[in-house]
C-alpha cells in the first residue's frame, strides 16, 4: 500500500541558512527506500503558532505519517511539544515515563562530567518531559530529550529531535518499522543514465513516449553543469512490489537508450 | 521595513532525497543577509496541483515575496509556469520577449555544439517561453529557460530555475535589489559563542534573562555533537538598522558570557 509522509523541520537556524537541512534529505532518502512517498517538506520557525498551523495543514492532506524534527531541547526556543498541544487542543502535562527517561539521562550525564553531586531536575529538564496529554514518549537512546508519537486520527505524528544522530537513531528504531508495516512489500527502484550531445528539448518528447510505453516508471532529466560539459542525467524511478518491476525498469532504460542513440545522443555512463 | 519571504522548492528529486536542497540554504542566507526574513521553505513535487495550492497558501500569509525554484526546463515534468497559471487563474501564452530569449540561447547553443544547421524552435523550446498571461520574463544569463515575475497583489512572485548557478545569478541580478528596496537600511547581525562544561538545561534560564534584558536580540543554543566533546554553540542574531545595533549585540554577548562563567561554564571560542 502507498504511504504518504510529510516532513516538518522546525528551527530558525534553517530559515536563516545557518545550517544545511541534512535531516530533510536523510529522512527523504530513508522513507523513499522503504517504499513510501514524501509528499512535502516544510521548514518553519520556532513558533508555537507556526508549528500548530503547519501540523493542522499537513493533517488535512491525510498523510499516513507526519514527522517533525527539532525543537525538543530544554531551551525556551524549543517549542515543538507546545505547538503539537495547540494543534491538538490538548493540555501539556508532565509525562511520567518521559520524566524518568530524562532524569536517567541527566543523572548519568552529571555523574560522567562530575558537574554536581546534588543533581536535581530543573524546570528546563522537566520541560523535556512535558508533553501533550495524549502523546506517548519514545526513548532517545543518544540524547536527553525524548521523542513522542501521537495519533491524529488516521495520521500518526512523530516528533523527533533536531540533532541528526538522535533523529536518525529514533527513525531507525521506531519509525522505519511503522512505515514498512503500512507499505508492505513495495519497494523503490532507481537507475541513472548520463548522456551528452543531445538537447534537453529534443530529449523531452522521447521521455514522454517511453513513459507512456512503460506505465509506473517515472523519468526525470537533470542538467549536469560542470565547467567542461553540458551533460544530462536521466533518472528512472519506480515504486512497486511486483516480481517483474526490475525487468520493467531495465526495459524502459533500454528503450530510451535506443531512441537517444537514434537521435545522435551519446550515453556516457549508466549509474546505480 | 521588515520583508517576509517564502521559498517554494519544486522537484521530486528533493522529495526522494536524490539531491541536497542547496538552493534553499543559499537563498535563506542571501535573504537573511539583506535584512529580510524567510518565514517558510516548502518543498513540493512536480505537480501542477501542488504548485498552485502551495502558492495560494503562501499568498494567504501575505509575504512581501514568494520565490520558487525549479520546474522551468523543457521536459514534461517541469510544471512551474502551469502551476502559477492555475494559481492565478490565468491563461498560458507564448510570451514574445521570453520566446526571443529562448531562441537566442538555443541558436547559440546549437551553433556552439554544431548540433544542427537547421535549428528551429521545437514545442519543448517554446514551452520554456509559455508563461501565465500577466507574467514578465526575467532573463537567464546562464541557462536557456527564462525566469519570471508576477504581481500577486501585495506579494511579488519570482519563479527561478532549479539549476543552482542559474538560480543564484537571477537572484543576484533581479531579486536582491527588490528585497533591499523593501527592507531599506535594516541589516542582519550575528555572533557565536562556543562553550562547554554547562548543561543546556542550566543555560536555558540565563538565555531567557539576557534576552529580556536586550530586546531585539535572539539567542539560540545548538548542541555540537562530536565524538570527543559535548559542547554548545550559542548563536546571537539581530535584525535592525539603528546605529547602535552592533553595540547592543556586543553587550548581549558580554552579559551572557559573564553569567555562563559565573555558573562554571567555559567559553572555548567566540566566532564570527
Amino acid at each position: 500500500m502507498a504511504a504518504d509522509v510529510e516532513v516538518i523541520c522546525i528551527g530558525n537556524e534553517l530559515l536563516i541558512g545557518k545550517i544545511e537541512n541534512t535531516n530533510a534529505r536523510w529522512l527523504a532518502q530513508q522513507i523513499t527506500r522503504l517504499g513510501a512517498v514524501v509528499k512535502r517538506i516544510t521548514v518553519i520557525p520556532d513558533s508555537i503558532e507556526a508549528i500548530a498551523t503547519t501540523i493542522l495543514e499537513a493533517k488535512e492532506r491525510k498523510p499516513s505519517l507526519i514527522i517533525t524534527t527539532g525543537g525538543l531541547d530544554p531551551t525556551f526556543d524549543d517549542k515543538t511539544f507546545q505547538g503539537i498541544a495547540k494543534a491538538l487542543n490538548q493540555k501539556l502535562v508532565v509525562n511520567q515515563i518521559a520524566y524518568e527517561m530524562v532524569k536517567k539521562k541527566c543523572t548519568a550525564y552529571a555523574k560522567k562530567y562530575a558537574i554536581s553531586s546534588d543533581f536535581e531536575m530543573t524546570p528546563e529538564c522537566t520541560k523535556m518531559a512535558t508533553m501533550p496529554a495524549n502523546a506517548t514518549p519514545v526513548n532517545n537512546i543518544i540524547g536527553a530529550a525524548p521523542a513522542l508519537h501521537v495519533d491524529l486520527g488516521g495520521t500518526l505524528l512523530f516528533a523527533l529531535p533536531g540533532v541528526p544522530k538522535e533523529m536518525a537513531s529514533i527513525f531507525d528504531n521506531a519509525i522505519s518499522i511503522v512505515i514498512k508495516q503500512i507499505v508492505g512489500p513495495y519497494s523503490f527502484l532507481e537507475k541513472s543514465l548520463f548522456l551528452e550531445d543531445i538537447f534537453e528539448s529534443r530529449l523531452a518528447p522521447l521521455i514522454v513516449k517511453v513513459m507512456n510505453d512503460n506505465p509506473g516508471v517515472y523519468i526525470k532529466s537533470h542538467p549536469i553543469c560542470s565547467p567542461n560539459s553540458d551533460s544530462l542525467e536521466l533518472h528512472f524511478t519506480m515504486s512497486g512490489g511486483t516480481p517483474n518491476s526490475v525487468e520493467t525498469l531495465e526495459n524502459t532504460v533500454k528503450e530510451l537508450t535506443f531512441l537517444i542513440k537514434e537521435k545522435g545522443g551519446k550515453i556516457i555512463t549508466s549509474g546505480l
